[in-house]
């Protein structure tokens, strides 16, 4: 982070009065108003108003304690307050525009609980894209305490439109459901659909990033920032009045948090605007992050990839050497005594033909899964010793990989599948990261399918939230970057530690290979998973036939070849990997051509039209050009996209190279139908371009002379 | 480990039988007997004989298996039978004897559960001392399953006299209770004191290593060997008919052990004799574990020390730097902002009075306690970076206090106080290696007082009990040994890893300066805690009125000074500790000269009369020299003991130095008057001391030209 302009006016005053007036502040823009008051009994709440009328009404906000009847929940007085002014603009190691504006007004208000004296502050920020709010407890003899809930209300003004999954404390890899939010009672239990781990929070639990849109056509987005030594907050519908609560993840106590003062709890965010895209544009997630804290990120880079992966889940291949065993015991299984099954992809020469294909094509690198002993039993045995993260398969060479990938200019990514086994990650961590660096591997790609050990904690619960996060700093220690999959959804962190630069926490492309996703699963991720941070979504699906590749799969991927390209620029991440094997990119490698083209660091972005569910056009600038790209993702309604370039520089001539849905796709009879047209663009040009159902686009813009 | 000599016969038959005979062995001496059949409904079962009485009475065998209705309880058969013999000498790298024998006959029965076709193979081993016995499961379909419970029964013939603590899944620190098997229900309760961290196991739960005495005079000793990747076994009795029944230590779910087939259980000890000093002298829990996985083992020494400690178990000093703070959060708080206490013992100038008092008196060790930041709000509040094991206190200068041990010739002690928080320990635990090995520090005390993290996991569940391996293991790979208190009571593992000089595991020293201990205690512990491994107990305590230490601590410490030296010998350690102040040994140098000159490691033992609870004498000779040692612990009665040095060789000339109770010593009224005489002594001579109640003796026997 480079700080590019500081202006920070303190605006301070002290009011010790016994009575409690409510505490006003607004947003730079003026849009919005934030009220902060005490109610009767002395519970703090907050009302948010946008241009006039109110966005969350009046909520109310504490925790609930354990063995605590008190708790923190009422008999407050306000013993001080404090506003402030803050605007910075800082540069993102990597991102979807090169600067961003860090902007707002706060409000600071301290709490002292009258008859225990305990003291809790609490901080507002109101940018003018929405709220940030935070708890924070400084030093006093209040000093450790478990937190049975939390207890923040966000009260909404309706019964709003809603795009939202089940909360579960170990999944968000559920498929969207859109409803009002009355309806989701009735519809919570059918929009559960099977994983390795599962728990859903029952009967109105959602998680966040929590999309709504009001009957007026407002749109607001709920979910939390900086998510750090603390549980994950889901979200909890009362459906009599539309108010949500926070819903944390217990730990195998049925506890939510460990807290140790002075400390403070993530921030809760409410973005809110009046088009779709508002939310895709907002920073305030990041803005709520601390700032980078590697001094040196010169070792962190975007990359674009492909990978030992579809195979394997499609069934086409496996992770495992052997069927030999029913399971094996790493350190005393002697693998060399084994008869190796006849699928194992992970083998020294199936590596180099995706290094050769990855150096042919210009991919920065190879992710190779499954070419580590343990794969036989890893999952859903709740094995403590299940990979050591550092012992190649026999025919795994990683002395000659590593090799032949240096010599044709490609890095391989590691893979360290967990199987959840947490305790077992951290003994192996530096054994694993000093491989990583002795065989020239920077980036890894982190796995915890199925249940978590300690056994009985959950994925997103607090002692997992501090796993992810030693992980992740641990990693930077090594200047090595992480893509965490199964772990906790992003909260912006990747602001601080820019080496996060993928995680999945949402259901990803492996969903088209185990049943289908909604055909319009890509129009809703960049609205909810995507708020806190780029996704490895692996898309560049090019067959969506998967019994093409394994008989015995019958899945479809509900998508076609355009809606594939399009997500390149609609799913942001500094991450891209081309998921499919390189025979199918072989058979239409005119539509390849934009996958390779296509940059993964951006230096702008345009939202040019978006409806949640429906359709999202995004438009991005590259980092190291002037060129631009287009993408587009569609919803299941065929419709026509209304490009205008008008964010293309005045007087300059460009070739738009456009990569379209042809007139009779379809993502399920027919979605390998594609058209690539160019057409000559400037400033002034408008696109019309028919994206057909799951289908979509994506343009390439090259200045020309 | 040297094999010293190896015989090994081995006898096989197979009997694929329908019918399903018992199957008997007898141990190498005849004495033992052991029918190992199946009941009617096909349950494995044995019964013990000795001398052609029942010590266990037909007693079955098997486990409750989570979500499975047919468990390992019935429907096997008998699918094979094996017999063997097994002679060995082996040498220890330190113990009570520079030779043991390991000699058994061993009974292999390979049942199959015919509904199901799983194996289960028992696998017992007949020594002339006693019977070892566990469970096996090879290789099979049934991989992983959970234990919901152990089944093992231990069938008593009668209501014997027991020598016993509750139960309790974190902590052995209880005082003993003598009574009837039938009498512990009603004891049961008022035989738990408090402690940092307890969980008893109710109504009528014990632990192991229970000793028991017939009413016939048959000493029986339950415990079990090599407790690795299981949770610790207690037992609970069935007091209508006195049967023990298995009771492992859960973990947060309730659920008992996590299992892979290949895999066994640990062993189910029963140690038999006619006399008590039999028990004393059993090699069995050594030789049912797995021979010494160390190559090199020269650097594992016996260690005796002095340490900054006691002065802040009576309260005299504090283990914290700074009282300003409620609590501190390590890397943020600053404490050199902080103003120090005045009771801050681990200071450079203190540690070096220790350090001068080492050398002055021969001393190998100085431990000190205190040295490291975090100790402000160490304990109870379920903190998890609690510690970091390398950061000293302001006061305490790590190079400095080094290198004037180095030029004193003495070596430091490390302390690792985990506070239970043991994912914080191993995050940290090569950091804290690497800076013990910076520092010349080649042993370490590790502490796991309070509840254990993860939080709901007990201190002797698998889960603890694979982190203490963990910890023992990686130490070795250092060249490190431990001594780990509040860890799991041993069970026989410092054979394979003796780098394991010491456990507390146990009510220690410590809690003289708590209130106090059962005068008798340290005539049970050798028959009790003692069985499975040295225990670090901390005896040498010459002022026993607290009080003059730490006015505000009444406690009295319950034994004489000549019990005190007694105790170097009748406890064996080869981690022995002078745990009293310098000033306090000043004040009775010639009693001090005893615990300067006893070893800490031994050739031979002898033990030369015992009864639990009443009193113990033990002899030994020095591993170094020809000396020999005589130690003596005392109950409550007073008592001439009759110490007969027929172990002396034949026709040489000792003089034996005797440190002894004077007529008018006791425990509470006179703990200080003890007399020392010297004596010409020969193999043919007999000595008559007086012991006072919770007095003892020591004696030092040189050989005289």
């Amino acid at each position: 982070m480079k700080r590019l302009s500081f202006i920070w006016l303190i605006v301070v005053y002290y009011a010790f009065a016994k009575a409690c007036p409510a505490q006003t502040i607004t947003s730079p823009n003026k849009a919005f108003e934030l009220k902060v008051s005490l109610s009767q009994e002395g519970t703090p709440q907050y009302q948010l108003d946008y241009k006039g009328d109110a966005v969350v009404e009046t909520s109310s906000l504490g925790f609930e304690i354990k063995d605590d009847e008190k708790s923190l929940k009422n008999d407050f007085e306000m013993v001080g307050t404090a506003t402030s002014t803050f605007d910075e603009t800082w540069e993102p190691v990597w991102g979807e525009e090169s600067e961003i504006r860090n902007h707002y007004n706060e409000l600071e208000v301290d709490l002292k609980q009258k008859e225990t004296n305990r003291l809790m502050t609490l901080r507002f920020r109101l940018f003018d894209d929405g709220l940030g709010f935070r708890y924070e407890f400084p030093q006093q003899e209040f000093t450790y305490f478990i937190i049975k809930e939390e207890l923040t209300e966000f009260a909404m003004t309706g019964d709003h439109t809603a795009y939202w999954i089940a909360g579960d404390y170990d999944t968000q890899e559920y498929d969207y459901t859109t409803s009002k939010l009355s309806e989701i009672r009735g519809l919570h239990e059918s929009s559960i659909s099977g994983n390795a781990s599962q728990t859903p929070i029952k009967p109105t639990g959602v998680q966040t990033a929590l999309m709504m849109k009001t009957d007026d056509g407002l749109y607001i987005n709920i979910h939390e920032a900086a998510l750090i030594d603390y549980s994950a907050m889901h979200l909890m519908l009362y459906d009599e009045n539309m108010v949500f609560t926070s819903h944390l993840t217990p730990d195998v106590n049925g506890d939510k948090a460990y807290m140790q003062a002075p400390t403070t709890t993530p921030w809760r965010t409410v973005i809110v605007g009046d088009d779709a895209t508002d939310i895709l544009a907002s920073r305030m997630t990041y803005n709520l992050n601390d700032p980078v804290a590697i001094e040196d990120t010169s070792w962190i880079k975007p990359v674009k990839y492909v990978g030992v992966w579809w195979e394997m889940i499609t069934g086409k291949s496996s992770w495992s050497y052997t069927d030999e065993l029913p399971a094996i015991q790493l350190g005393k299984t002697d693998y060399s005594k084994l008869e190796p099954n006849s699928t194992h992809a992970a083998t020294t020469e199936h590596v180099k033909e995706y290094i050769d294909f990855a150096a042919k094509h210009g991919f920065d690198a190879v992710l190779v899964e499954g070419w580590n002993v343990g794969w036989e039993d890893w999952f859903g045995n709740s094995k403590d010793y299940v990979f050591d993260f550092v012992t190649p398969y026999p025919d795994f060479d990683v002395e000659e990989v590593h090799e032949y990938a240096q010599a044709n200019d490609v890095k391989m990514i590691m893979h360290h599948e967990t199987s959840g086994a947490t305790r077992n990650y951290e003994r192996h961590l530096d054994t694993a990261f000093q491989f990583m660096k002795k065989y020239d591997y920077d980036a890894v790609k982190t796995g915890y399918v199925g249940n978590v050990m300690p056994r009985g904690e959950h994925h997103y619960g607090q002692w997992l939230v501090n796993h992810y996060q030693y992980v992740l700093e641990k990693a930077a220690d090594y200047e090595i970057m992480i893509n965490a999959h199964e772990a906790v959804r992003p909260t912006g962190i990747a602001r601080t530690y820019p080496n996060l630069i993928g995680n999945e926490s949402a259901r990803g492309t492996e969903f088209q290979a185990f049943g289908g996703s909604k055909p319009n699963h890509t129009t809703i991720l960049p609205f909810t998973r995507l708020i806190g941070g780029p996704m490895d979504y692996t898309p560049g699906i090019f067959e969506m036939d998967i019994s093409k590749l394994n008989p015995l799969n019958d899945s479809h991927g509900n998508f076609t070849i355009a809606n594939q390209l399009g997500l390149y620029v609609v799913m942001y991440s500094p991450l891209q990997m081309a998921a499919d094997l390189p025979e199918n990119y072989n058979r239409f490698l005119d539509a390849f051509q934009f996958i390779k083209d296509v940059p993964v660091d951006w230096s702008k972005s345009v939202y040019l039209e978006a409806e949640p569910g429906e359709y999202i056009t995004t438009a991005r600038k590259d980092k190291n050009s002037d060129n631009w790209f287009v993408g587009n993702s569609n919803g299941t309604t065929p419709r026509t996209a209304l490009v205008d370039l008008d964010f293309l520089e005045k007087g300059k001539k460009y070739i738009a190279t456009i990569y379209a849905d042809a007139a009779d796709a379809h993502y399920k009879t027919n979605p390998q139908a594609y058209k690539i047209t160019t057409k000559k663009v400037t400033s002034k040009s408008d696109l019309k371009i028919y994206t057909a159902p799951g289908g979509g686009f994506g343009i390439s813009i090259v200045e020309v002379d």
